[in-house]
């Protein structure tokens, strides 16, 4: 289809059209609603000549003050660079979906493609990207993507089962959880491989040793005190995330309990401070950088031809044993 | 100057100078230097109309495996934000300077300027962002800015000073210095810092006391088990960086002396792990993201107007106080 024809079916004029497929902001709302669903009926594909080709990834964060943004970055950049192309950084200031100012920059800057993290696309940005044949993909370490977005993940229930047979391996049965937000599907994932561990090695999970909280520091800190405080306190505790961690092994220091001599602790995440931490952490490996590199890629192939199929992956966690797990009422291993 | 005069007094054609403008890679070495030798001389200034005005900053990194990566990017965006221009992070991939390659995208994507982190310019590098009128700013932990380049740094010495201060109002006269590589100015600035706090405070130096390290956590590590072994140990160490505070703490914990009570502990650099680490760390401020805000500053503002001189400025750095420093022989705080 023309441009003209649809401007003709859109009943504006052609210059409107090319506004709204440049992003500009002189169009009116309804206006440009129209025009974007007509070219999103159309399957519209921008044509890129070798001039105008962008030379541009953009990656979104919802928030850049997250402790793993870095190996995020990391990741885009090595394949961006393999692939000849820079990094645009952007923190779309919104935890949940990117601001709406944000999609009238990427539609100026016209990207190859953009790699969102952990971001729900609003229906609307999804629209005004594909109309513009601006590929998508999201790097999602919370697990819970949208079906019809492309997506890279990682297999977070398999961690809490490697986890956890880590712990039950060294002689530990009483061992408690402090898992993420409740309303994170990696929370739950992660859970639930917990118990799959457990049940799995018929031992029993205790409840009151199971805990929801955010994944920072004081989330561990205030469980771990609380279990640890107890009569019949844990062995071990299996944190949902690093820092969570840090928040145990702090609070187990405040009690003088000695890791991991009295108690073992095993992280999540496996951010580059766990290697510094005192102890060192034993830790589930999250694939960020790997993770990005392969959204990176996804996004260069869709930019280069039509996919079949939505491209979906979750690569595989693995545990990663350092000086915080040792076996149960036993020396360091 | 036009360009056909310029082409003329280079000897070449009007397309070649537009070539060598454009970053293209195919014009010979000696004539690109020429054409490059011959805008630098005039002043050639890029003529830049709205259309053709870039909304890009360039973020230079030599490599973005450092700690401190995510509260440059940090400060780079917030401004860059707050002037509607998106942030291009590159990794030059080379340690000092920045890849010869690099210049040659830089040249292509026209950014409204580049922020430098940590890197000498080449010569010929300086000529060529100068030709074009990219203008660029050096934020410069290391604290060695070449003379003739815009650059952001922080009171290093200041810093060490501040450091030691804390540590002599606690009551402690056999203090450990672990700094940074004898080859990074920062590393004597903050050494003087303390000797100068000692003296002033007519206490004496041991220089058994004093080590070099790199900044990681091993540096840290190894010259504080050595220290923390001899017969009359320190009872405090101010180190360089706050991994290799880490590091301290580490040895610390696997020699049985406890932190604060038996040793104080005061890191640099106040990264977001510092409030992570069990306990808490003392450590100096240094403000990294407000330097990467200032130099986005400078180079947008660089970007409008010719300057009247090289701007150059340190930025106050400040003492922290967590839980890692006590009063000597007492309990903590």
């Amino acid at each position: 289809m023309k441009l003209n024809e649809l401007a003709d079916e859109a009943g504006v004029s052609l210059s409107t059209v090319s506004k709204v497929l440049n992003g500009r902001s002189d169009v009116a709302a309804a206006t440009r609603s129209r025009v974007e669903s007509i070219l999103d009926r159309h399957g519209y594909q921008r044509r890129t000549g070798p001039v105008g080709r962008s030379t541009l990834v953009e990656l979104v964060f919802p928030d850049l003050d997250t402790v793993w943004a870095m190996e995020i970055i990391r990741g885009v950049e090595n394949v961006a660079r393999e692939n000849g192309l820079s990094v645009v950084v952007t923190e779309s200031g919104t935890r949940h979906s990117p601001a709406p100012d944000w999609i009238a920059g990427v539609l100026r800057r016209r990207p190859v493609g953009v790699v969102l993290v952990f971001s729900d696309l609003a229906e609307e940005s999804k629209v005004q990207l594909r109309s513009r044949a601006i590929p998508f993909v999201v790097v999602d370490p919370a697990g819970d993507p949208a079906p019809d977005v492309p997506s890279v993940g990682s297999a977070n229930w398999s961690g809490g089962l490697q986890a956890t047979r880590h712990l039950i391996e060294l002689g530990h049965s009483r061992i408690a959880a402090i898992t993420g937000p409740d309303d994170m599907m990696c929370s739950h994932a992660r859970l639930d491989g917990f118990r799959s561990a457990m049940n799995t090695a018929g031992l029993p999970v205790d409840e009151s040793l199971v805990a929801y909280g955010d994944f920072h520091v004081d989330g561990g800190r205030e469980n771990a005190r609380a279990m640890l405080s107890a009569p019949d306190r844990p062995t071990a505790i299996f944190a949902g995330s690093d820092l969570q961690a840090l928040g145990v092994l702090d609070a187990a220091r405040s009690l003088g309990i000695a890791v991991p001599a009295e108690l073992s602790v095993v992280g999540y995440d496996d951010l580059q401070l766990a290697q510094w931490s005192s102890p060192a952490l034993t830790t589930v490996h999250q694939p960020l950088t790997r993770m990005a590199e392969e959204a990176a890629r996804i996004v260069i192939s869709l930019a280069a031809a039509e996919p079949e199929s939505t491209p979906r992956m979750d690569l595989a966690t693995r545990l990663v044993v350092r000086d915080s797990t040792a076996p149960v009422g036993g020396a360091p291993v």
